[in-house]
């Protein structure tokens, strides 16, 4: 164990575009856990991005505070317990939760988003891509949402991303017809190998008349994760009683002046159609639910995952750019250190 | 009987405001119905004036196709059949539907549209102020979309107007906190006197602030009718699973250009709610569903409707650009000619 813990801190609240003197590192001792009552020490392995961590990063009313200036960075990971006398969170025990850009944190079980098992058999790489928040969010969006069910015509946008890929997957292995709309061809040939039946190249292709050709009945479950111009083409081509999945808004979250909002929101009247915004967090208690069919889909090799996978802590502010600047093809992760890859 | 049928036709597609030289005025023979297949004709007595006439006249796709250049305007309106041996349409009843801007017209029970009979002592300015589409729109829109329910915090803009008006009453009478949203301090008088517990002068007041004042907790249900700046307020302020009961915009229908969209989707996510788009027209078959529920308010002098009311076949395109200018105070009428007030 290290003697000192490196963080990674906001140095000031960002303007528009993320830069990475909007963050600054510092070394601070490892916290001492009070381990008589039930506290633990955790050491961060792995991190993973989420378009989600620009939202904190702003002063403004989230689903959570903000992170303040001068806090960590908070971020989701994978880490193991180092110092433990709680039989919960025993010592070697992987666990998943929101621990931050940081080598070393504090947990009990009792905090408001407390550290969770890994699963046996689940490395944290599995784990942060394919049974976290990310597929989660796509499997309670598209289920609960929207409504999924067999026969449905299910548009995913950024169907390249960690979470856009899962929603495909489960859409398509629900019985959907999945579309993708992703930028760039080395990502849409990704998104059609997980079984969309095309992926339409927003940055190359002209969305609203692809979306037209592939979509003639309408749309019945826009899953959105973009917003902007994307998001008006998919109210303009939204079947009747449709639903708009309206997952996250990342056309938004790194640009200090947001895009237009949708200009043509009468067509939801038009088309008997619904816009309805979720939170994953809503839905922590139905986990196992998830789990029960997402688990043998992984487990039998048909839900596929791909994570990008940085190194170093050094690099963790340009990792986070990375997905902004959509450089990352699945799950974007980053390996602290080398670490069992598998719970004993 | 007259011997001719005065008509106003679309002479042009509308670009952008509404003028009285998008109208055309001429006069044709009176049809002849076939009376032996149940054919009848019908006198018109009163017509009603409703934004959503501004939408059939675009050339684009809508719930109802578009009133084609040359063709008779599509309006809501309450006829005399005058000539029948149809014993379902007696001759003298009076019939409410979309007759347009005409004397006379021809019908039948099969239309897709058809005549349908006023309730006794339903007199034909009541039925289109007060049970016709408008306030079939606003119960459904409450009822159904909105989940209205006692204790919930309403807000409606446009209150002032035919529809909103019925929405205020409704939430109040249902045991629901309303506040209105209208513009001008006449047209606000009007809507706390319908039992509105505040009502915001959006020309006169800061809408954002005023929302937050008032609702503190959030909007439960927002009607809106408005669209562009109002309804992003109304999505600011939306509460925790809140409803958007998307019923018409506008404040787009007669710009050549549409305002801005909202911004703040985001908002949607944080808050997991919802805007949903609607048509009174799905709801025609639990018609008597609301009529029992209105009926006795509207009997028992708790349900209050206003009309203003304009005379003359020659100033009809002028009462319709009324609406546009916010001119009117309640339901928008025309009276053709004098006629029996109630049915016989």
């Amino acid at each position: 164990m290290s003697m000192c813990n490196r963080q990674w801190i906001l140095a000031r609240r960002p303007g528009g575009h993320l830069v990475e003197a909007d963050f600054h590192y510092r070394e601070t001792p490892v916290p001492e856990p009070d381990l008589d009552s039930g506290q633990v020490l955790l050491q961060n392995l792995w991190l993973g991005f989420d378009a989600t961590q620009r939202e904190w990063l702003k002063d403004q009313e989230g689903y959570l505070p903000p992170v303040a200036v001068g806090e960590v960075v908070r971020a989701s990971s994978v880490a193991r317990v180092v110092r433990s006398r709680n039989p919960a969170l025993p010592e070697g025990a992987l666990v998943q939760g929101l621990f931050g850009w940081q080598d070393y944190t504090l947990a009990r079980t009792d905090d408001p988003i407390p550290p969770s098992l890994l699963p046996p058999g689940v490395n944290p790489e599995m784990a942060l891509a394919a049974l976290g928040g990310t597929a989660l969010t796509a499997y309670f969006g598209l289920v609960d949402i929207g409504g999924l069910g067999a026969g449905k015509t299910v548009v995913v946008t950024a169907a390249g991303g960690a979470t856009g890929s899962m929603a495909v997957q489960i859409a398509r292995l629900r019985g959907a017809r999945v579309v993708g709309v992703a930028g760039g061809a080395e990502k849409c040939a990704w998104v059609k190998s997980l079984g969309a039946e095309d992926c339409i190249d927003y940055r190359n292709e002209d969305l609203p008349q692809r979306l037209a050709a592939l979509c003639p009945d309408g749309i019945d479950i826009a899953f959105d994760n973009v917003g902007g111009a994307q998001l008006e083409a998919l109210i303009g081509r939204i079947a009747p009683r449709g639903r708009v999945v309206l997952c996250g808004q990342i056309a938004s979250y790194d640009a200090a002046t947001p895009p237009p909002g949708p200009q043509n929101l009468m067509n939801l009247i038009y088309r008997r159609a619904r816009i309805e915004g979720f939170l994953m967090l809503d839905f922590l208690h139905r986990t196992g639910e998830a789990f029960a069919e997402l688990g043998p889909w992984l487990a039998s090799g048909q839900l596929s995952w791909n994570s990008d996978v940085q190194e170093g802590f050094e690099r963790i502010p340009q990792t986070l750019l990375r997905l902004f600047r959509g450089e990352n093809l699945g799950k974007q992760l980053l390996r602290i250190e080398p670490a069992p890859e598998t719970q004993a």
